[in-house]
């Protein structure tokens, strides 16, 4: 363990609008030290139930380039990374059920195990891990500077809670590229599916086809979905999309999703429908950004009395929106047309942790094909840079980080 | 029955912007006839599933007022009146369990009983009975053209699916006042605070103070809340509130709703929050009319992870609205706020079969005591249009037409 | 409409323990006729909601098989046959919605579409169309008396309400062999899998290789499900669950099921068990009858906190046990195991209409294969007898009689 | 700390059949040492996750009775008592949330926060706690060999995920005997009225007037049931229950429930029941033990389609049965009667923390009372003996031990 501490720590560091770059950030402690982003509150926080991983897996995230597009406050210095996958070398003194060597999922939110809402499932909201609000992320601005997992090395707090074991390491490794998806995108995916009403013979439409809406339409195939519609402007992620068994539209081609939706179905409307796509949202046709776009259009094509699921991110500051009012989170929605049809609209993160063991049992049954249907790709940690560019211009893959080499 | 034909039938009739009238509109049919808003595809539709009822009650809605106030496309002639309950006096041939002289309830939103949505309990969006679109109601504008009930007899379709018997005749007219609010407000009321996740132990706080908003705090009350918060700008109204137990703040003497909540529990939350107003919201203080006010001061005070009930009627469309988007039903909110607190938004009108039932066995039991709560006031028809008048300036009751005169 | 009154109507009809015969029996009516085991207040019941069906498929059933095993007081000349898919050839004069040409999937279990079970989802146990308990089917001992269905012609009452329409004629009749599996076993054995509480990636242990069990195993991959594994004692029937994807286990060869689910999946225990068995099963090894032995082994091989769906047959009288309890439908049941791993019980009839739409949804997209997974085997009306007699000896098939040669 | 290691600690200890004695325990320390009923996986194990309470309120529960009377394999020197109210005053290092000077509710059921049933809200099938089964509780046989805490002080593992902080010290005191419920009869008689699936104005039947039984009538009503009753044979605890609001059928004095059930509802059936007795019931008039009378019963009770909860206690070994079957656990039960009314049957201990909380509200609140429904009544350490007796003959009370005097 000594003999660690001299060990390196190279990570993905945020570097200013439109730049990350791979730099030593030193090895993790058991403890949150102060730096960029942590909040007061937070600094010097001891983690005596966390552990220290080695990283096998961490995925390049369409939040984190958010951040890297400029578009929130997120600080110069931030080490990016929330969707972890590793082995622990470490354990704190207060850890009881997870050893040294175990190779595990860390669930994107971090999660006490000991408030309220952890105690009812909605770690996405724990009361205990940021002091700014309920919520938290690895290396996410405002969500508590907890450092980012882009690395070699990173420490994950309330281990013994927290962390999703892999029963066979031989196994896990096999099925790595699926695994990884576990911290987010697929519980993601899936929360989307599900808060939407998926269920054995849905039709539904995913809007979007970057990684989260085509694990949201891996999800609905999962729940029983009988065809399920992926919309989006990117041919290259749309021709994805139904390399796995999905129909998909090009929403740029055409004004009225309904009519598209009923060349395939032989009706306007789907059973259910989810937005994974966000407030980052452009019009039909070509309108430009319109960040209530997409929750408009899929009050328009779901059913009376269904539900839309809403993993896609819409935030309380977008300081840089054209809109006034984008710009303080508020948007122009047709709600009048949600109430007419008795919609229900199911919004936020997902509790990652609610999902992720059922998750990886579909996963390590070969029932799941998460990897293939992101199109997952490994890189080096060197390779990050690129990584986020590559994404940025609208590749059809999700990046995954190989930090050790490990998967060669 | 024949000589019934030969009866007259007085209704409230809406007359243009701010007027309403009492007039003879004939004896009802087992058939719906062209008449003020009847679709073409509804006109002359047979309905030997239906009875004739003589009317016991019908209660004044604020969704009439709604109409009446000029802010719809309601036209003149439409006989009002969707909250009826009566005595079945003719049933049609293919009527097989409800009998003449059954005392029964009828829900406001008419539903067929054999489309999907009425199959699965949604009869708030019943696909069968509104050629316009999903779901439908006696008397109301765009809603299938169905005569309203606001008079001395009515016709009421599919009779063994829709009609909730009361079990005995003598118990059910001691109880009217209180068994007249199953036909909308109590069911509204209580969908509100259902789908608000309210349970035993709740803090909740209810936006709106008029009979829907009274219900709805009526039926938190039943769900076990523990403190039942409700708000209104009307002081009459709030001391209806406080005579059944609730406490109340007047939002109009505040900026702050959270605060005036912590000055009631201790803390700047609740967790579960009814809209009981809808599009025809005033802003906190003294804004004029806002009608995203109560929706973003809800997602203001609710806490993470909880729901939002939405009863309160929004439009898709309100040519009478001062803004441009309003008009078209698109509002400004701040559904960043939402997602960052993972807000469930539950919207559109109650399938009122859904609760009914329960709700009668909880009124002749005694234990709601709904009448008593909304301040239930008896008025004869002749005397509909004043109570229209006093209803629109904020008397703090709940107008019951006794067309007969059986209540005296 | 008078030509078809001249048709006969041959049909398979009880005729004492171990006998059925083709015979006519009429062209029906829409009318309930006297007739074996129609119980009084059901005689000459007038059925103008109701259709003549011509009969493109009806399934023989495990359920059948008990009744001619003469384990049942059920009277001779009997028509049996419950599951039916036709075509609407006449309608009653009160149906609105069904239309002559339609092809329709009949519920096994005969609801009235008004009453509050029916309401609330409940069609398995409506109240409306047996007088001497909830619940009814056609062709069935104690259930209303209403005419089998394993012949040319049928009457189905409550059309509007109970009657799946196929939407499009030539479609259903590709996927003749899959859809008329929507009438009994597979909501049959969806039920059992969904009250279960199987879901993605739930490992799930389906008791019996009949029928109902590989409907219910096909159910739970329709579900999510990570492993399923079946267990019977007959060889030909684990073979057919292994052919689309199970695992099986013969339980007559081990004593401990237990040790037989850990050598497949590393663990002694399941997330969720479905008893397709019930009251006839057999104990492990070679115990003989032994009507609480599934039961009994589902709990020892359910987690704690699991679900048991039991859409196996339990009867409240056995005149053929040997058991002096089990005559009257009383077992010895370990509950006390249950009791300490806190399991929860699902018994009963699956209320068909529940599930039967999505279901189809999930066939007619190719979703789901179930004419495949239970073996469906066509064979002549004429040859129904011949079909009786090889799924008693246990035949790894499942009977569908074409009565008009539809299939060929 | 030091001087606290001094103080000597008197607890309840059971002596064999039919006696407990009050003795000196010994001072406890954040670690379970070896004892009486220990399994060897446990002793030693460290506990600086945990806490030392001083007991405030220590109640004496029907299924201590149950070990007392002899009917269990409880070991000599059990230190007995599993429903703890006490204030903190040590903490283990681990121990990040939980403060000293606390007032806290214990939940009986032990649970770790980090196995997969507590991360699901299963906590009263805890994997980690119990190294014999799933499931744990202090001072009970079976249940680990955690020590009791019907005594001075106590150890609590597991602070921060299992204690119930009071939010008001003062408040806490003034409401201390409807607290004391909380740790487990309070959340026991709650979880079987919910999973019997008590709503608003439902009907519902108590078997049993013993604390569970009444603190489950007590539940009813807070669900909203429009009418409670609740049978037992002991005629003061029946007038127990109409002290607030029940009604009540003698069993022993009627041979048919659905008949007694009739006279209060006009009708033979409930809309939900629930066992309170569990194995150790009587039959109906005069037929002494009948392990499966109350089971069964409640079958007969409730309507088709209906719920059963189960909080009584069924055990899997009873030794001192007089029926070979129910010595094993193994019960004759009339389950095809269950099948054919298709119930639902929820078994299993409560997990106390899902619901202990929300009735923590509605006690501060007043919303609650159930320690004037129980009939609490306080008694000192050295009166538990005759508390014991007491309650074994019938007493219609809550015996709730103040083992420091706090309450006078
Ligand atoms: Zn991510
Ligand atoms: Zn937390
Ligand atoms: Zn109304
Ligand atoms: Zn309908
Ligand atoms: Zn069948
Ligand atoms: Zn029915
Ligand atoms: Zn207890
Ligand atoms: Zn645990």
């Amino acid at each position: 363990m000594g003999g660690m501490a001299l060990t390196g720590n190279k990570a993905v560091v945020y570097k200013g609008k439109g730049t990350v770059a791979v730099e030593d950030i030193g090895y993790p402690e058991l403890i949150l030290r102060d730096g960029p982003g942590v909040p007061k509150a937070n600094v010097n926080r001891k983690c005596e139930h966390g552990v220290i991983l080695k990283v096998i897996t961490t995925n390049i995230c369409g939040s984190d380039q958010h951040m890297v597009r400029g578009r929130t406050t997120a600080p110069e210095g931030l080490v990016l990374g929330h969707e972890i996958t590793g082995e622990v070398i470490e354990t704190g003194r207060d850890v009881e059920f997870i050893k040294k060597g175990d190779i595990v999922s860390v669930p994107f939110n971090i999660a006490c195990g000991r408030c309220v809402m952890c105690k009812t499932q909605k770690t996405h909201v724990c009361l205990n891990v940021n002091p700014d609000r309920p919520g938290s992320a690895y290396g996410y601005v405002d969500m508590g500077g907890w450092v980012g997992g882009q690395s070699e090395y990173v420490m994950v707090p309330y281990a013994d809670f927290q962390l999703l074991v892999f029963p066979d390491k031989e196994q896990a490794l096999e099925k790595i590229l699926d695994l990884t998806m576990l911290s987010d995108i697929f519980p993601t995916g899936f929360h989307g599916a599900y808060t939407a009403g998926v269920q054995t013979g849905s039709t539904v439409y995913i809007a979007g086809a970057g990684p989260v809406g085509l694990a949201a339409a891996h999800s609905a195939q999962l729940l029983g979905a009988s065809t399920v519609i992926v919309g989006d402007l990117n041919e290259d992620r749309l021709a994805q999309a139904r390399s796995f068994g999905c129909e998909t539209v090009n929403v740029q081609k055409h004004d009225r999703l309904g009519e598209q939706i009923e060349q395939i179905l032989g009706e306007p409307t789907v059973d259910a429908a989810v937005d994974c796509v966000g407030f980052e949202a452009s019009g039909h046709g070509n309108q430009g950004e319109a960040p209530a776009a997409v929750l408009n259009s899929i009050m328009d094509v779901t059913q009376v009395g269904g539900s839309l699921g809403i993993p896609g991110l819409y935030v309380t500051e977008d300081p840089g929106a054209k809109d006034a009012d984008a710009k303080t989170g508020s948007l122009k929605i047709r709600f009048g047309l949600g109430w007419a049809k008795a919609h229900t609209f199911v919004t936020g993160q997902t509790p990652a942790m609610t999902y992720n063991r059922n998750l990886m049992k579909a996963i390590l049954s070969g029932r799941a094909q998460i990897a293939k249907a992101v199109n997952a790709t490994v890189i080096s940690l060197d390779d990050a840079p690129k990584g986020y560019s590559d994404f940025d211009k609208g590749a059809a893959k999700k990046f995954v980080i190989d930090p050790h080499g490990t998967l060669k």
